[in-house]
């Protein structure tokens, strides 16, 4: 297997950009295309706040490859083992964190809304992005996502990423 | 009727401002202000995201032209059907779907908080405004405004814009 | 006593980034750096929009100096009146109010949801952030910051500030 070597770390408009194409397929789709703002090799992971505040590894839902990813769309398409709904990402500012000689770590704060086909809307999740960035042929992507969720009590169902 | 000549596309900065302004307005009034954030012929359109995604035409409100706009405001004014509220906007990014020779179009996720005068506060609507914005004499304006709502189930006497 | 002289009045940008770090510390600690924030001669008010449009000098929390804000912070680690929350706040676009010869005053919407530790979720607070910021040896600070909430029916055990 090759590693992809990426040459310089992303600047946070880059990573911002990012950010919103990523949410803007989350809203809106085509959620075949989530992947594809991802590097071949990379992590994508849900956890609480109580568990990282911890340092406990444990994850709501963990990909570590590009392939889990595409499962992980598939499941959704194909199972359709929950109710339909529509989410809604509104982001707050970024933070960049640390810059190493090849990604940038950011850090933004976001609720998501979810609202059911039959019209009943929530405040579903709130929490914030950890992300490592990098570029691969001018195009910004997610080597690392890490979704910290403030609350404990999500949906243990949560279908659709975040 | 002279039809007015835009001669450039609006930046997305100049557009964003345009939102901050026209949300601020919404949020904190007055309300008159309201209609001159659009050209003088212009759509202002809600609907649901179920009706947009199904290609219906329908509409929650309707107004295309300014004088629709002043009348809505002259409603909600004069009227007083409804009961009291504050409104609270709140944007995540704008992303640019296209530029045409004088217009550019631009779509941007909200929500929108509600607040009573006893004190009571929710969550009234979450969706997306989809823009065409202009140029008129150094002025960024809304020639076409669409809010698409996310849930289909919204109060049918929304008295104030969204 | 002496005062202190700001010689520049800040960018919009420096004090985005200031909003920005600033609700970074309330929703993710160290809470002991809050006051670090503000200028030594400050002002920081919690108030009602009902107050404001009142012109009512009425506050829900008022500190005005930095010797205030060590003890609410202390208050808040030390005593331990209430339940353990986390506060995750949602900016949204700031406008530049106007410009002195040595500050600046600006405008935030924002929101705050609240998560208590057993995971329980809500939009605890929309409002806005009005803010008069300076540079003090290149840093961003608060001279005065006023927080008006859209609703008067806040809990009156806030303990963290907003």
């Amino acid at each position: 297997m090759s590693v992809a070597v990426y040459d310089r770390s992303p600047t946070q408009a880059a990573a911002r950009q990012l950010l919103a194409d990523y949410t803007h397929v989350l809203d809106e789709g085509p959620l075949t295309d989530w992947p594809t703002f991802f590097t071949e090799s990379c992590l994508y992971r849900i956890t609480t706040r109580q568990n990282e505040e911890r340092n406990m590894p444990l994850s709501i839902m963990l990909c570590d490859n590009h392939a889990m990813l595409y499962d992980r769309v598939e499941a959704v398409e194909k199972a359709n083992i929950f109710e339909p709904h529509y989410y809604r990402h509104i982001l707050s500012d970024t933070r960049t964190l640390r810059t190493t000689a090849d990604s940038t770590w950011l850090q933004t704060s976001f609720i998501c809304v979810r609202t059911m086909l039959d019209g009943q809307m929530c405040l579903f999740a709130a929490g914030k992005y950890v992300d490592e960035v990098v570029m691969h042929e001018d195009r910004c992507l997610f080597r690392s996502k890490t979704v910290v969720l403030d609350s404990s009590q999500v949906d243990t169902l949560i279908a659709k990423p975040l």
